[in-house]
């Protein structure tokens, strides 16, 4: 048997997240139909990171096993031949039975986009959260420090969380704030803040509500001050929204 | 009655283009829909390009008359209220009964988006020709020369294209390469090639004719010099193929 660890990006728009269902259309069962049809047996695909319904990936990673003889590259194109549009296969090596996509993951970062205002732009629209008001990054930044090490993100987990503990480490958030993003203006005029959390792993929801109660910090609802008070309350009543899953990527896993 | 000049801005992926079809889903028809919606009066919305199914613009410009008192910042919210999320007003104003969208324009500038190898991207497919060569942007500037100033452009001209005669004026073609394009790169890795055309007006097809047989002469299988011939060939077969629709964008129209 040989074992195969893929890099994915997919645009999460029209699926039911990555985690395989019945009746909807999930990446992991678009994969495994994929890898079926290239290998012939039906095999599991583990992801390392189970994104949500409406949630992207730029390099989500992945590892089946099977009995075929194919070189990476005849696989990866394979399966790309295989796979509907929003899903691509941009790397595939043989990797050690021992790998584990989500257990060996040291760390992951999710990134979050926020469309400012000024030219709407209908181009971000599938990746990003349009807000009509202004932020202030810099109360944002403040709030957020407060998050990094470790700590019981309780106010940040969503019911039906399927962990069994609450408790994880953050280590970096950057949130930054793009003004112009050069040639492309054409297309995506609207200024952006993208805030990114790299943690060891992620309780469910956690960066979509962390990215909602930091945008109550931006427009002045939540001050600043008061990030470390709802951490410590262990409340999720006591954090911001749940923002929309358009916004989020699943950007990098590091090993 | 008052004129209200409209800047729209839309995602052409799902749209059978701008002009009004009566079983398909069009621009022009979704505008007209919205403005019955806000006004209570069906009414002609007249645009500057009519984009064919797929293309997206940047700025469209289109205008109506109406008999509304409404303010044109209320017309622009009530009819984005009333549109669906791929196409949004970004500007409305009155403008003179003079005023027409197409007749009065000076220029119209349409830009084509090629994506280059390198790390493929979901994010551009809906926006971008991804082809799996490199592309030789000298031959390319080379041969887009000589399609500068006035010219019969029948070798560029669709078959069923509407227009009394085929000669335009280009004033500028820009060929332009980026290998990043910034803090996106996360989203949008992939090199990227723009081939913005600012002419008098277009014949049907006549900017993805160019990009088309510009990327024949990007990755060698047509020479640069030959771009002269086939434009003075008045032959559609000398020229490449259509380039497809999801790579071009109406970015810009001056009057």
């Amino acid at each position: 048997m040989r074992y195969i660890k893929l890099t994915i990006q997919y645009d999460g728009t029209n699926y039911s997240g990555w985690q395989i269902q019945q009746k909807e259309a999930t990446i992991q069962g678009s994969l495994e139909e994929a890898v079926l049809s290239v290998t012939g047996e039906r095999t599991r695909v583990t992801g390392a990171g189970r994104t949500d319904a409406g949630v992207h990936a730029f390099e989500q990673i992945a590892a089946f096993s099977t009995p075929s003889a194919l070189r990476p590259e005849i696989i990866l194109r394979a399966l790309n031949a295989n796979l509907p549009e929003a899903i691509r296969i941009i790397g595939a090596e043989e990797c050690p039975e021992s790998f584990h996509p989500r257990y060996s993951a040291k760390n992951k970062t999710y990134s979050y986009l926020i469309s400012r205002p000024g030219a709407y732009s209908v181009f971000l629209q599938r990746y990003s959260w349009q807000r009509g008001y202004s932020l202030n990054i810099h109360s944002m930044k403040k709030a957020a420090n407060c998050l990094t090490g470790e700590h019981d993100f309780t106010s940040f987990r969503a019911s039906g969380c399927s962990s069994k503990h609450p408790v994880r480490e953050i280590m970096d958030i950057q949130i930054s704030d793009h003004k112009s993003i050069g040639f492309l203006s054409f297309m995506l005029s609207t200024p952006l803040i993208k805030i990114s959390i790299r943690a060891n792993a992620f309780l469910r929801h956690m960066a979509r509500n962390i990215a909602g109660t930091l945008v109550d910090v931006g427009k002045g609802r939540t001050r600043s001050e008061d990030m470390k008070k709802i951490l410590e309350s262990k409340d999720r009543q006591a954090a911001g929204i749940t923002a929309p899953a358009r916004g989020l990527f699943l950007e990098k896993i590091e090993y």
